[in-house]
């Protein structure tokens, strides 16, 4: 129950914290913090939960990492169901805290929020195909590093930092053409308040983010067991 | 005595730098560093104390933060009054030194100083509730990073990364809004120099970062002694 | 074959990642990451890999490195040769994986890519003359830093830090230089994709980055094997 | 002499970091890295070197870093001359590299370089008074931040985080003062370039951030020392 209390509120602050500063702060006239704030953010999240709940729950805060780490062979799959859900309740209540925050500024409209799109609905307009491979090959990494950072030879405790700006350097290569997801939680949390379209995209920021940790989870297990 | 000395120079310190950054460079033309310069500024403050100052008082700097190691187990009651006025005192000396610099350029008015505010002062003019809610949350989180990352069982030593970065994610996510604060020392400190409206706004300040502190204490409390 | 495995995956990384995120997301209209959004996803890709795969290969990513460290004794000779062929194949992936990605975008041309160059092709218009310094001079600092990192008495595990770090610093002088290089493999995957000037220009990313990496072999070696 | 062979390499490294990121990056059109990336860059050519010599000679760079630790009692006055003469030359070695490289664009001229200046010379017009206190007081939190954060009973192995980033924060808030110096070496090798009034005001850039290093010294002693 304390691991479920933990990713519910890890991914409540990822969303909060990431998708947070993407609607207040992104585009400040002249001093916003552009997109490089924004990924500095979504890293930051995970970063400071690495070493806050990264000793009680893991700090997955993913479904997507969830599952790559239990084929990696990492986590227990009798946890993974619990686990999804505390990450989307966890998900949906920082989303629906930043709309009650957002929506204090008279003239608001939640538009898009912060959800994930591709064809028209890319920032940058990226076709569906470059979407999918963008959200499977970043998400591939995003495991490969995670798995790699917590084996048991790599230094202890540093894992945190480089899991959490390996996030950072995934939304400096891809928010323009994703607004990147790498995790279904998120994407479910804003897709839920920016309503018809972005639900009916939702599926490929469930299918590509877990497919590409499922095979990084698969590859990572092939090299750890291999001989030197 | 000596851990009410640290606190006072690294109270100074978070407000020199952190003000000091939005005050001097964040908008000069063209090169100003911006809400992310000012963001890390803020965070960079408390990661450098943490390590200098870490080991002699503990490095709160503010006084939410000791309320909510005090609820949270973490911090004796009896030295809580000390802390805080150590606190407010280090902040003041930072905002006069700050006020110092910055009236040495010519035609210089101290305006809204570093103010934190809401409504018709908040940067972006978000309400009263949305600011009371803001702060709440965000030192919540921030609270719980703390308690957290200093838990004996997270990584030695890296608490100090983690918990600078998280005041950073905290001003990537909310300047818009209050200007942040979640810190009473800190808003204390630039009200004193901004004057009538930013007293008269001076309570949120104290409210809603004090009650987001105890909060986190009673929850991360309850979820450290859950069994497993 | 598990080494040249985890350098084929960290150089394929790099390339998708540093040189993804310039071509991606660098001018995107006013939010875009800019040169210091790029210098940053360079860094992380070294820094997030070293964390995955140093405790495996040593994680160099980079002809230059393994040579330097073979010159300063950190480094077999025998595979020398495997890891280079691993690097330039990782690089190359990751190049046709960015490519693959790039060109969903409605009149995406490749153009020169983020292709290296000097002359009429350095992004400021610097001589043949500064890039060679520019390459030497950094990549001498580059290895300077691995080498001195990594040594027995450096503290353990923060390495990785301090190298992907380095690597940022380096993209922060040297972007409207030379685009900035330091590593032969990223180059020649680019200058595959870019074309003829460019792969015209790229004895020089050969060149000057083994020079000066050679060189803080040599260095380093001396200053540490000398009596204190 | 291997030490100052470190020293020597090291501050060659701040300035051609420091310094080149400012001269050849920070103005670049829409792109360039401005004052956050000048921050960031002479914060990691302090980060990066620290790791790499700070085992060999302590990793000063500075001048007023070796008195201000002569003065904590953490270095002994007989190696303070030799110290101080590698710094300047690796700083004007650094500075000679750096121009070398800039002029390798038509049209270069020399012009300010990346000199240190108050009064007229101030990028944003603050007085000598301005200037005096900003360099003092920054450089008091400087050496404050290195003798804390360097104490045995600080975390072993991040100090150099901590003060790499202390001196990013310390451009962060103080660029737009006086260009931000609190380096004597930093400071002579742009004036030797920079040419006469940047000599003429030079003496500020030894004065203040001496006297400032000297009275952390004095304090950071005081509080360490203290019974608990």
């Amino acid at each position: 129950m304390k691991k479920l209390i933990a990713e519910f509120f890890g991914t409540f602050w990822l969303v909060l914290g990431g998708c947070g500063s993407a609607i207040l702060a992104a585009a400040y006239p002249e001093l916003g913090i552009g997109f490089v704030g924004v990924s500095l953010a979504f890293g930051l999240t995970v970063l400071t939960m690495a070493y806050a709940i990264g000793h009680i729950s893991g700090c997955h805060l993913n479904p997507a990492v969830s599952i790559g780490l239990w084929v990696g062979g990492r986590f227990e799959g009798k946890d993974l169901l619990g686990y999804i859900g505390a990450q989307l309740l966890g998900g949906i209540a920082g989303a629906a805290t930043l709309y009650l925050i957002a929506s204090g500024k008279v003239g608001y409209e939640v538009g898009d929020f912060a959800a994930n799109g591709y064809g028209e609905h890319s920032p940058a307009g990226y076709s569906m195909l470059a979407a999918l491979i963008t959200e499977f090959v970043l998400t591939f990494f995003f495991l490969f590093i995670i798995l790699g950072s917590t084996y048991p030879k790599a230094p202890a405790g540093l894992a945190g930092i480089a899991i959490g700006l390996c996030l950072t350097l995934i939304h400096l290569i891809s928010i323009p053409v994703t607004n990147t997801s790498v995790n279904p939680a998120r994407s479910t949390s804003q897709a839920l308040f920016a309503g018809d379209w972005a639900l009916g995209q939702l599926w490929l920021f469930w299918v590509a983010p877990i497919a590409g940790a499922i095979l990084a989870g698969v590859v990572y297990k092939f090299i750890s067991t291999e001989k030197e």
